[in-house]
């Protein structure tokens, strides 16, 4: 079974409180491949530019990522700048610089158009169309979005929502999205959208499974140290997706393997924030992440 | 068993997007005592004034309270005022007149000085710890706080937390407390100063319990319909001290029971905000709490 991703390859610029971290290894499609990473080798489709380090691809190479869907174009890779405030949740964004991203077509090689699962990470809805227009029926699709989409390309947005089986989203963009402030209702007004089900991610407060017919609760592990959360959203999708193509669910399965993928995605995201870049995710090996799964089902036990 | 709750009885005066209360039944004591009401009668020792209406004290007595311990003095009741924003979560303090409570002084009824289970709400902590001075010897104290004696009475604080088992607070106030961003140390931290378990009230995003020897994260029920939160703190600690009292817990016990009451204080607390003041513990009978609980268990299976 394979595992599409597209998304951003950037370099990040975060300043927390302790650090500063000058242009690192960022993007969506980078952090969700090294989340993957080991358990299912990840297809990444994305653009860089000239400046984008050799090393880097090479390092998600090393973790299990196919890159040779990364297409290298004339001009600056994404880069994104931002601070952290104290509580090292809430963060101002200093600088978006699109460069070479800002004229992103995602193409599907050939012979991954019949990928089994598809992950749109956060791009632009009419990008994540276009890729689904090229692939020949996955079993499964997730989709990520934000605040922009949901504010400037609506119309966009509904169409590629009416075709994708799993929305992942922070609890403000499914309140924004539907205008309903209880998240039961807005959960709701998504599935009528298109997506069977929905994940709400909290961060720190953990995330919500709206199934086909349950709903879940996750807590979120508790971190003894949060060096930089950047990237952790897009952990969890990584390691929600491994676990879904590990199990070889598809959309028609019952709620079950979705709530496994909920833990394997919280616990995956536990080890983005503990360090820069995908640092965290690389120092835990599938000990740590047996421990901390452990750990997990304990804090849920009534 | 008997529940001794210290605290205000209070009259509120709410404002939301969707209508406008004047002087509601508020105060953390009613609401406590509201929330244990038909599991475990609780004694309420308090101060109302002039104002106070004959059939709020006649409410609270016919749910379950004894409000024989509530003293009336000459001068306006506690009044609180506030707005909430369009999210039903985020709320400003319009007027805080203190009235009688400014000079409240808790005397303990003798007959009331052996009660098993003490709740000291949100007061003073010098008076918290007057309260403490007259008991013989409770088999378990709880302690709410904010961040008002955090920051004013840090000294005061300490002394009572000291003798404390459980203290119940949200993040903010945990974080603001210890000096810790990480909840794992602040935990560590508060255990330190006494209380050996520590409840985090989180609202919508659940509550944590951080035991002797582990941990427990509890989801929050998902609410179709948010008609007024105020209150739903107390009411969560409301059915957390009727669970442990019903099961004759003590300080020196494990866990199990204390997760136990997490679960009874989730579901107690999801009722409140269904309705305005005490309106929405008081439409919720066993039937419906036993249907939320199972749902709560539901939400809470990996």
């Amino acid at each position: 079974m394979a595992i599409l991703v597209v998304g951003s390859l950037a370099y990040d610029t975060v300043e927390t409180p302790r650090e500063r971290r000058e242009r690192q290894l960022g993007g969506s499609a980078s952090f969700f491949a090294v989340a993957a990473r080991g358990r299912h080798p990840v297809r990444c489709v994305g653009v860089v530019g000239e400046d984008f380090r050799a090393e880097d691809l090479a390092l998600l190479q090393e973790h299990g990522a196919d890159t040779s869907g990364v297409v290298r174009e004339a001009g600056p890779s994404f880069h994104w700048s931002g601070r952290y405030h104290a509580d090292m949740i809430e963060r101002d964004t200093l600088a978006t610089e699109l460069g070479v991203f800002a004229d992103f077509q995602p193409e599907i090689p050939a012979a991954w158009r019949d990928s089994e699962y598809l992950f749109l990470a956060n791009i632009h809805p009419d990008l994540q169309l276009h890729v689904l227009e090229q692939m020949t029926g996955p079993r499964l699709i997730a989709l990520d979005t934000m605040n922009l989409w949901i504010e400037k390309t609506p119309e966009s947005l509904r169409r590629v929502l009416a075709k994708v089986d799993v929305l992942l989203v922070n609890d403000g963009e499914a309140r924004m999205l539907t205008g309903c402030g209880s998240l039961a209702h807005a959960a709701r007004e998504i599935a009528a959208m298109g997506p069977r089900r929905v994940v709400i991610k909290k961060g720190e407060h953990g995330a919500l499974l709206f199934g086909a017919d349950s709903v879940l609760g996750v807590p979120a592990l508790i971190l003894d140290d949060v060096v930089d959360p950047t990237g952790a959203g897009d952990s969890f999708a990584g390691g929600f997706m491994a676990e879904l193509a590990e199990a070889g669910a598809s959309r028609g399965d019952g709620d079950a393997v979705f709530r496994r993928a909920m833990l394997s995605g919280t616990v995956t995201a536990s080890f983005c924030p503990e360090g820069f870049s995908v640092e965290g995710l690389l120092a835990a090996d599938s000990e740590a992440y047996e421990r901390r799964m452990a750990a997990l089902r304990a804090m849920m036990v009534p």
